[in-house]
């Protein structure tokens, strides 16, 4: 997996089609959330039980770049791989479609962390991101 | 608006749209919902809050019934009556496409409220459908 | 599997998920459209291609009962059987939640399909539905 | 309206929240969407109709910064204003909670021409675009 840490193997479904016959954008937002969640899950971190807590990791900024659009039919994988940055995680999530890897999607996404409404940090994530985190 | 008691105009998203370039159908749930929500909102009535107060109405049961699909750029009108039955609500929800009111969609909205986690009512609900459910 | 033809494993997305904490409605009228597209495809149809030659299996009526909201993390099977009743073909796609295959939806899907702008009938899609067909 | 040169008043719809009860991510690229799609069509262009030319206006590139989240009821007011850089368009999209016009998102999206497959360039969209772009 290289720099990556993570990857999850999807399929288009095709109401995420739009009537250019490709991926509408929005969808591939919700891919790379798919992955940051599942991720997290893998390390035992629940979204919905973390909201419960009164803590809501946020998405601050993102940035796509879009190479390849996928179509009816496709495979792909997302990747993933994270920096911390003061107190904001910062994930690299890049799509390759399957199976010629071409690049599809580049992104980073910004996060930070709302607990009890402010920004703050989350020892929990913390000990759960830091074993991936670069020196 | 005749046996209506409610409706809402809204106009398809280009994203709403599909590779067949029609609507997908999936939507048309979203748009019968959003109208919904909205009559209970034009009633003093937050879905959101609601659920705060441990109060969910679900729908139990959903018929729909598509007659023309909607297209990128049209305009439709959503429109609602309801029916008590029993613990039920009874939403009927048709779309007609604007400006020639060709039917749309014809649907039937069974709903039941979950108080608690359980099957029950809500006198708030009721107070407020009363004056629009028929004897 | 029964009198069921093919099944399809999948998971919730938290982006699925509503404000009441459970997977909106509308997404299971995706889940089972995937489903449908992912047996179609199973047998060599493409969605995608017969709207290029101009056929749209499209969907005239839909029934769907809710028995059990799915929620974030949970895992589930899709499944379905076809009767064909005229010109229609009847789906019947059922959801089950996983592991302990709890009923989540029971639905009827009767689609038509749309030739060259009218009702018509496919032989690529009869051919491939006609082994699963009960006499 | 200052620099912007279209603005399109929508309101959140619930099933776009998720379970942070907030406006999940993905919709805001489509509210800007939707919001590049009617400024389209207010000049006379329909997406749909460009694509149906062989005219696929694309986005390369897009980056959004999240700063107050949309919640349940709220009304917003997305804008544009648009340059061009080569061959992109460059849309400057922000979005404002009403009735306070709290900044809720900052999104620079890029787009370019895809014309019979290849990077290129539109006369419509040009002459559509061009009165609106700063020397």
């Amino acid at each position: 997996m290289g720099k990556y840490i993570y990857e999850l193997t999807m399929k288009v479904r095709d109401y995420e089609c739009d009537l250019q016959g490709i991926v509408n954008n929005a969808n591939y937002q919700h891919y790379i959330e798919h992955t940051r969640h599942e991720f997290l899950r893998s390390e035992g971190i629940s979204f919905a039980r973390l909201h419960e807590q009164g803590i809501d990791p946020v998405v601050a900024r993102l940035t796509m770049a879009f190479k390849t659009p996928l179509r009816s039919g496709d495979e792909f994988v997302s990747k993933l791989y994270l920096r911390k940055d003061g107190l904001k995680y910062v994930f690299y999530q890049d799509i390759f479609r399957l199976p010629d890897l071409k690049p599809v999607l580049r992104s980073t996404v910004e996060t930070v962390c709302i607990v009890g409404g402010k920004l703050g940090d989350s020892k929990e994530l913390y000990e759960t991101f830091s074993p991936y985190l670069d020196e």
